[in-house]
């Protein structure tokens, strides 16, 4: 058994408290410090039975020799500070979504990491949920065959929040998703996006993001802090089966589908004569693979201690951050354009 | 007791048969033809025990004095001939979604009838669901407050059309149902349209409109023929409650909540000091209301009765087909502009 | 191809028109005649287009040489009046469910037909549904192992039966269906029902059974007619699979599961030694197999068409109905004596 | 603020964490101990950065004078004597359900408790939720008129247990809810068991309880460790309105129909008159009241110190807890007789 390797968490607000969670649940970890500027509310989490250490000076975080690791849940506008902070103090460093707000601030993130051979992971944390790696496999495999359209809905009755519109806060999980299942290859270059803020809350309360990739597949999300229902369902269409994940409904979370619609001609044909020969339409089985329940947390942070351990990046390192974060700049420079096409920075 | 209204059907494929079977169940028609350029097909449809004509030959129909309306449910890109030819024979017309192939070849047909005095109908069969009845309710009574957002989804495995994309498939339902719901002096004034063609179909099988209204609020659809799995849900989001309409829940169609979020702040002040302020949620009740269940498609024969009846226009005469037509012509050339803004001509 | 078959209906109410419309689509079958005492009814059942014939008499009915077979949908205590009669003149019968009021009279039935080697066929339609059909072959094939139970849930905001009580209106569903999946050799042997009258309606408006089958296994039914919500779901319990049967679910009426508990003992152990072992819960995949989805009334229609051109008895013949008898008379006596075990003639 | 009462939470199983993590999170309490005769699984419970103080010795814990309150999570059998000892020891005490092996046992319990002064508590836990806590409104208010039936489906892939048999592993939820919820006068007086032992684990695995209150309405219960679909969903039919709560629906929990059958018939007819009067049927909105997500334990734990510091009974007293037992006892008389109808003792 290895020494634990010594954790610090910066931020008690939303999502801290899991993160404190899951690394007191983790033997590869001992978590030193929880710190946030509102000292208060950093004990509140850690509670009155807690050995684990409150603070609300990140110096004294940085400068703790024990720390090796750095776990960052303060808002967007702060990663590029503090994570820079704990990259030059030479902590790995793992950062809640998106990894920066911006894509130029988040390649400053990568850079330094990589020139200082630290790990920077970002927490996409439905990467490591038992679904989406089930649809990774599905997808790499060749079960799906090749991905035709996928359309993911995330809509909630959701928090308006201050400094970032329903587009940065809700879609990383789908662009964080869509980066990880993708066969390699297969990627996104121009998106378009529509919005809307019928509540004059000053930045989009629901937006429509369409994805075109390199392939000629189609990707749509919808995303909406309005909706009085939730709804959190990924189709993923592919030419041999589609799969249907819907995240609010545990006991069948992924369905597989051998339904769908084929071209029934010989690939030699030209198009022309394929789309004379009659489609003919599939209608078979649906499986629900058996999927474990786990906290897609605590496999996330097992991830940071292995890419710790043997300096491999993670399967959601910085890079896939910044692929994120430039799908997002370029989303919200076709937002302010109505909806026109823009590029995705490669 | 007045007498019954003559009328005749053309067409005998996948809709033709639903249309018989409601003329035939309304005590204010009698239907007299069934016609089909297939006799075979019209003989099947209305079976070895019935005493109603079966015809192939369109004049013979039109040539019947006791036929005094038309019921049209043949391809799209018939509807101009077919119906002209009807109208100049001085019967009133009923027609399939979408009104014509084009929006010139409508209004040359909602022309023809106005100068005739004859009626013009659309079959739009969902406006006269007792769901959307109630939906238009909510929407002009103020129960919903203004509209805030309108988001349609309706995917399926669906028949790939030969003629006709799956906008022109499917978006006619959701045009013409918010065409009939909108409150007086709301429109949609322009549209953009993505699609995809995995299949190589040789059309669009997957598509989104993103309507943009007049008063700042957003209409967006999402149609799509690849789909293993069924959904027709409509949430259409209000400044007091939003109504969520799911067509396959027969126990529970339409939900309205009294869930959502306000900006907590006086009307007068301005909007950088409104942002300032805090939003609110509202988290109240959900009511789901009684709706008898009804076949709309007799409702709709019933309403082209009254119409005839009274020379007052339809709920959906031709004038809405004509407005449906507008936003499917500027939503394929926004198609086939990539996903470019176009204006909905009015 | 054979001559159609002459056939009648008996009974324009509730079912009959049902009756009418498949009979009126069999080729196999040539629909002469519906008679129902109120001969208004029965010409409203044709409508005003129709070339079949509308009686109040059954003597005309019977005395028409063109009527080789009779459909019986009248209310049960006539059954065995109506049936008789058609037997003694000559005709296949298919009665409604239940076969008749009572054991002795559905026992006349069958003697009767019987000894003129004439067909006598219930309609218990569930069996001829695809899903029915499915859950038939995972009993008989070894699909789903010996079964364990079987828990049906039929309930609904029913009307409330003048003449019969909930048990004698829903269950002979269930019971239909249970001796048509039941591999053979396997029969309930004893029932005890519970029920109430809430309301004073005169008769169990709610009603439990619990059959116990020969094997050990148990069967219990659930059926309400007081429930504001509807629920058909029969849950399937083998010892390799269990089957979830959700006739309100179209797109998903059948799933099979490999999830279970075992008791991972060799089976020469005794029994207390067994249940000192470990027991061990499976949870692998759900399979919803793909079901062709068709009218199980066409179905039927075409399976008394074969009985009557074969002469073997059809799948659910007299003797099927008389079982059902047997059980649903069993339960009636458990619900007069407070639940008490009673005994289900063989 | 009143000082903390201290606390020792005996048990480290399934639900000892639970109350660990709420009693920690309780103001009102001071968490001092958690015991466990595997001292190593109490450790592992606290974590590696707990102040709270592990043991394996319960005497070490009663004779802490700073432990005002236990907390007993340990195995049905062994409840009578540790909370026997902690009673002695002048502990006021919070049991899991059920509250003891046997009637007898509870008896001993509760009267210990009550000649001493002392809370004896059951943790009811569903007694907490909002849904129960509506529920219980919805039938003391009249909100839904008298009861006519209760029907609960508690049904899942479950824990085989070791020492007792589906019914008194599952059927305590359901029997401490409807102690709860019954208005006053209104009692169960008989109950009959149908079980089943398909898999031979030695113990019944499926069972039905039937309930016959004193008021002639019916409660019915169908337990299962043998589903593989979890079903969590009881039907309240009154005479004005039906409950209906489906605690998987986390958006829609309790659903309030004004859907029903009335016999229309004035209350001073005779019973045989009114029942010739025709029924009618209710066909109104549903309403999905807004519940306030909280966990039921926080709320459970505060009670248990509300009830300590006012000396008042708590909601789910041991009274209470000997209620449920009373019928558990019966019901396992009836299992054990096939099924017959047994008294519950008052």
């Amino acid at each position: 058994m290895n020494t634990p390797i010594g954790v610090a968490v910066i931020g008690a607000g939303y999502w801290g408290p899991n993160l404190v969670r899951n690394f007191m649940g983790a033997e590869a970890f001992h978590l030193r410090w929880l710190c946030d500027l509102d000292l208060g509310r950093a004990r509140k989490v850690l509670g009155r039975y807690s050995t684990v250490g409150a603070t609300d000076d990140l110096e004294t975080v940085l400068a703790d020799d024990g720390v090796q690791a750095v776990a960052i849940a303060t808002p967007a506008g702060t990663h590029l500070d503090v994570a820079l902070a704990a990259l030059r103090a030479g902590k790995h460093v793992l950062v809640e979504k998106p990894l920066a707000a911006t894509y130029a601030d988040g390649l400053k993130l990568v850079e330094e990491a990589e020139s200082r051979g630290l790990q920077l992971m970002c927490d996409h944390t439905y990467c490591y949920t038992p679904a989406v790696s089930r649809i990774r496999d599905a997808l790499h495999s060749g079960e799906l065959g090749e991905l035709h359209y996928l359309d993911s809905v995330r809509i909630n009755l959701g928090l308006v929040q201050r400094d970032i519109d329903v587009m940065w806060d809700l879609a990383p999980h789908d662009l964080s998703i869509l980066d990880f299942v993708l066969p390699d290859g297969v990627v996104p270059v121009a998106v378009s996006a529509h919005g809307a803020d019928p509540i004059n809350a000053g930045r989009a309360c629901v937006a429509y993001l369409t994805l075109q990739l390199n392939t000629g597949a189609i990707a749509h999300l919808h995303v909406n802090w309005l909706s009085p229902i939730k709804v959190r369902t990924t189709i993923i269409g592919g030419s041999k089966r589609t799969l249907v994940w819907d995240d609010l409904n545990p006991t069948q979370r992924v369905a597989v589908y051998d339904r769908g619609v084929d071209v029934a001609a010989p690939e030699e044909l030209g198009d022309e004569a394929r789309r004379a020969m009659q489609v003919s339409y599939r209608s078979g089985d649906m499986v629900a693979p058996a999927l474990v329940e786990r906290e897609a947390l605590g496999a996330m942070v097992g991830q940071f201690a292995t890419a710790i351990r043997t300096g491999e990046p993670s399967l959601t390192d910085g890079r896939s951050g910044l692929r994120v974060l430039a799908i997002l700049e370029a989303a919200s420079k076709s937002l302010a354009q109505n909806g026109a096409i823009v590029e995705v920075a490669q």
